[in-house]
């Protein structure tokens, strides 16, 4: 494909508004669809980003501004990665080069970015409730504009939207669902209900009904009429024109479901999108994509491709990444599961990015990928606990925030042996506000009997998972996205619970820092040094329970500072508040966290800076308190 | 039927473990399911409890322990409410009348109480996952015990259900799922699958294939043998045979599905289990039952009986409940809703529970019961706030940890205008640990932007929902259960935000509460007098934002005291500390709530009181300390 995104000629460049794609006929969309694909591999080569998915949605993307009026209508982008081209054609074009830098354009669909974005994308499956609420919305208010999700066949099958889909069957609101079937998410779709894709989209229909509806069609596009003349009502009609032997099961809940649609035709997307909108009720019409089209290394490694840093355009070479904290832990796990044949891990669809894979490989038996469905996950894993395995749950934290119930009744009530790795705790960077690793020190350390790990650095994770695995009852442990390797070999350390380790000594502030922090907390401490300020650097490892000695010891100096890369409201520094009141302890103390606000995409780096979270910002803080 | 429990020769009495069934016909086990029933009715006239659902769920339960040999094979109940039956066989009976009483027979399964209790149930639509992760667990190790799982209509149109669905259908675990369809679970069943379930029940298949079993089954039940013989595998064949039409949703995920059996024939029920249990992959047995069921009053009631207090058995007549803080808010939202038209309100299959009956019934078109998908309903909340509507979500506290995640993207990131009334905050009494209400003040504060009010009577809680329906941005109302009635007639008073009020002066000690503890407070002030000590007792009214002025304010006094029905860790007493810390402030401090445990069932007040959260806890506690 041409990338040659200088052209001065490009359609895009004359895109005002999504709607001036109205005037534009088929050949011209397909141009546009070729330009906007060009100007996204140019831009992520540079800037890294959701590279396949966003390819693979650009003809959908296309159709639907080509027939919408937004924003007035309405497009519900479920997880968002596939918006690209949405933003491109919404007023973004010009700034696309700066997507996921820090002040730029946002990587997700962001309605403080553009009133073309619904809502805060970003986590999977929540689409069809939104579209829903902004349906009912419109119906009461006496409204007409028109709404319209588009969700992966991964994201579907996430419990939030078969949730929603079993609702929208009920009261029949007026509303298309574009199931983007890529066959796969970030890896590919599992689940019975990527099977029954499969066979409807391996059966006849898809050809036949994709045949059929060019046929139909061919003259402007009136299966809507043709369907409602065929039958009694334009479900029942549409049902059997469209899918006379396997209907999708979503059909049985009561919503009108179109054949397979081949997701690359824009002129044919335009005539299903078109009869899904004149039908009367909820209408979801079932697009086969592929993910990365149109560029070829990411058609051939979509997995690659899907969140990808910068890369050759030219080669589709992707510079290589360190699997960090997620690599570490992997490794570490197949030595402790080539020990302990109990050991199972549980990803839910993240096997690549939570460092998986080669467990995976090496125990395919012991390998459990649940798809995007954090809450089931949990649920499996108390059951396999309590049957007498060992499971290793590694989840983001941001995704985690889906399970928290699971962990309270499924995992900590029964006390079982589960460990949790919570993956990308903290800032995460590029994702920005939906996937910072913000609540994850809350929400775990509230559970009864979790205890929490926050190990330092890679070695640390190291000993943190065999403490871990060691201990009985559920342990989370909590690290961040990056981080440098570690090769396994190490032999790992048990820890006591509870005990932090002092890596620096001084009387004068004691910084008390948990897991990411300690190692800003030790630069800080150099710093306050060229000051005179003799800081004692303590690595608290454990969030729950906390080192009450430690804590009471801080209560000898000037200044106790806390600091963790997670909210402060609920925070573990709040805590070790507590527990000097409860020592009858009192001390000047400073709290370092993040704010009581989201914290938008940016460098990790950068982030940490601008909230005074590094070594100078601490050294800062510290300075001006006392 | 006869309720005559002291007769000295029933066959429950002699039975000593559930597999002591196996040794009884199918006329025994008649009679021993009519014992049950008459025991159950008998005890809960006294003690209240799920009546309804456990009367349903008999013959079901007796048939299940009369195929399977418990403890070795495992039943997994969903919920739990409906598990009497099974608590009566496995050891409980000499104590169930103290059910759900203090340090009694808990009203849910519970494997710290029993060996036959599998999980703790209490949360709907976990029972699938906790399920699977059994069976793989039992594969790992090469074990042979059968799992079965008892979920019922309702709870398996929640999201974390259909997740464990998907992977069921696609590993093709060896497990069998009973569906209890009783076509309701505390309201009536909603949504596009309740639907489907009703078609499916109204066609010929139900009788046809109930008559078909009957007739096949005659001599000794080996259907799945006749199925196994009828085609190449026991799926498709059992599939052919049962379903020659319409076929279940699951059918498409990859689970067997047998044809809708009659859930009061125990004789029917012990062959289509036996069948479903010797498929080879997971198999739906699709029970067709009564809520309720021989007990004519609650046959007749069903929702009434639902969870119910002490009853007349002879008349079915049940003390009049006071509706409390629930009642208070839904009257209170009506008022409010004639006056704006923007408000909706929406529930989890909680509308009586949650006060929400009068709103529904006034505004039909306003009103949005989703089932117990709680993970949708936030969704839906966040795209009816998008399009220009008010919702009101009512949610128990405890029920809402499956929608944390919703409540921060779909809800807070967005900065929408969504009241969220969070009903059974703090101690619920005889529902226990799986249900107290003890993490809302952790997981609503650390959301960014979310205010969070605590009012501390039925009055307040007028003005609580007054202000949030006043604000701008998401605001949740924590209540406790219980509680007195207000009429709505008062005048409701707008709050400012982050302002407490003074209820009692006093310099020695500031007595901080917020909500349920804001009248044990002042108790606690009134004790404290007469040693001498006065007491400052501020009715704090927001957890978030905190009233800054009245924290300070406490430095001035020789001890702060806050005051909290939730945990401590993570809680708003530890933030208090925090702001004093951030105002360069150190006084002796208690922090007063709910421990680092769960909370077991019991009565709410005594609970409070060993807690030491009750007036003469709270002044012993500031007495100790000063």
């Amino acid at each position: 494909m041409s990338v040659d995104t200088q052209d001065k000629h490009r359609i895009i460049d004359a895109v005002q508004a999504p709607t001036d794609l109205h005037a534009l006929d088929d050949d011209e969309l397909r141009i546009v669809a070729q330009e906007l694909r060009a100007q996204i591999v140019e831009s992520t080569s540079r800037t890294g980003g959701h590279v396949a998915s966003s390819l693979g949605a650009v003809d959908i993307i296309v159709a639907l501004h080509a027939e919408l009026d937004c924003p007035h209508d309405k497009i519900v982008y479920d997880v968002g990665h596939q918006a690209y081209a949405h933003k491109l054609l919404t007023g973004r074009l010009a700034d696309f080069d700066t997507l996921r830098q820090e002040g730029g354009v946002s990587g997700f669909p962001n309605p403080d970015e553009s009133p073309y974005d619904v809502h805060y994308s970003g986590h999977a499956s929540d689409a069809l409730s939104v579209a829903l609420g902004l349906a009912k919305a419109r119906d009461l208010a006496g409204g007409d504009e028109r709404i319209v999700a588009l969700i992966g066949d991964a994201s579907i099958s996430g419990g939030m939207a078969f949730e929603a889909l079993n609702q929208i069957g009920q009261i029949r609101a007026n509303m298309v669902i574009v199931l983007n079937d890529n066959k796969m998410s970030i890896s590919p779709v599992v689940g019975g209900l990527a099977r029954h894709f499969g066979e409807i989209r391996s059966t006849n229909e898809y050809r036949e009904g994709r045949d059929f509806i060019k046929a139909q069609m061919a003259n402007g596009g009136n299966l809507s009429r043709a369907a409602l003349a065929f039958g009694h009502s334009a479900k029942s009609s549409a049902k059997h024109f469209f899918l006379p032997d396997t209907t999708l099961v979503y059909e049985q809940l009561g919503i009108t479901c179109m054949a397979p649609v081949d997701g690359h035709d824009i002129a044919a997307l335009r005539r299903v999108l078109r009869t899904a909108l004149s039908v009367d009720g909820p209408a979801l019409v079932h697009v086969v994509t592929r993910k990365g089209k149109g560029y070829e290394p990411a058609e051939r490694q979509p997995e690659l491709f899907h969140g990808v840093g910068p890369f050759n355009v030219r080669t589709g070479e992707v510079a290589p990444r360190s699997a960090g904290y997620s690599g570490v832990m992997g490794k570490q796990l197949v030595c402790e599961a080539r020990a302990d044949e109990r050991i199972v891990a549980i990803t839910a669809a993240m096997k690549e990015g939570t460092g998986l894979t080669a467990f995976a490989d090496e125990f395919p038996e012991r390998f459990f990928d649940v798809g995007i469905c954090e809450e089931h996950a949990l649920g499996l894993a108390g059951g396999l606990a309590k049957g007498g395995a060992k499971p290793v749950v590694a989840i983001y934290s941001t995704f985690l925030q889906r399970a928290i119930d699971q962990l309270i009744v499924n995992v900590a009530l029964p006390r079982l042996d589960v460990v949790l790795c919570i993956d990308r705790a903290g800032i995460v960077g590029g994702d920005g506000v939906t996937h910072q690793g913000a609540y994850d020190l809350v929400y775990t350390r509230m559970v009864p009997g979790l205890r929490v790990l926050a190990p330092s650095d890679a070695t640390e994770l190291v000993d943190a998972l065999h403490t871990a695995l060691a201990l009985d009852g559920p342990v989370a442990i909590r690290y961040p996205r990056g981080g440098s390797d570690v090769e396994p070999a190490y032999e790992p350390q048990l820890w006591e619970p509870g005990k932090a380790r002092c890596l620096r000594e001084g009387d004068d502030v004691a910084l008390l820092a948990w897991g990411s922090l300690v190692g800003q907390a030790l630069v800080a401490a150099e710093l306050l040094a060229a000051q005179g300020v003799e800081a004692r650097v303590m690595d608290m490892r454990w969030a729950k329970p906390l080192d009450e000695g430690a804590l009471c010891a801080a209560a000898d100096t000037r200044l106790m500072v806390t600091l963790e890369e997670g909210v402060l409201c609920g925070g573990v520094g709040e805590e070790a508040l507590a527990v000097l009141a409860r020592h009858g302890l009192c001390v000047p103390a400073l709290n370092l966290g993040l704010p009581d606000e989201p914290v938008p995409h940016g460098d990790p780096a950068h982030i940490l800076h601008e909230l005074g979270l590094d070594a100078e910002g601490i050294a800062a803080a510290v300075l001006a308190r006392l």
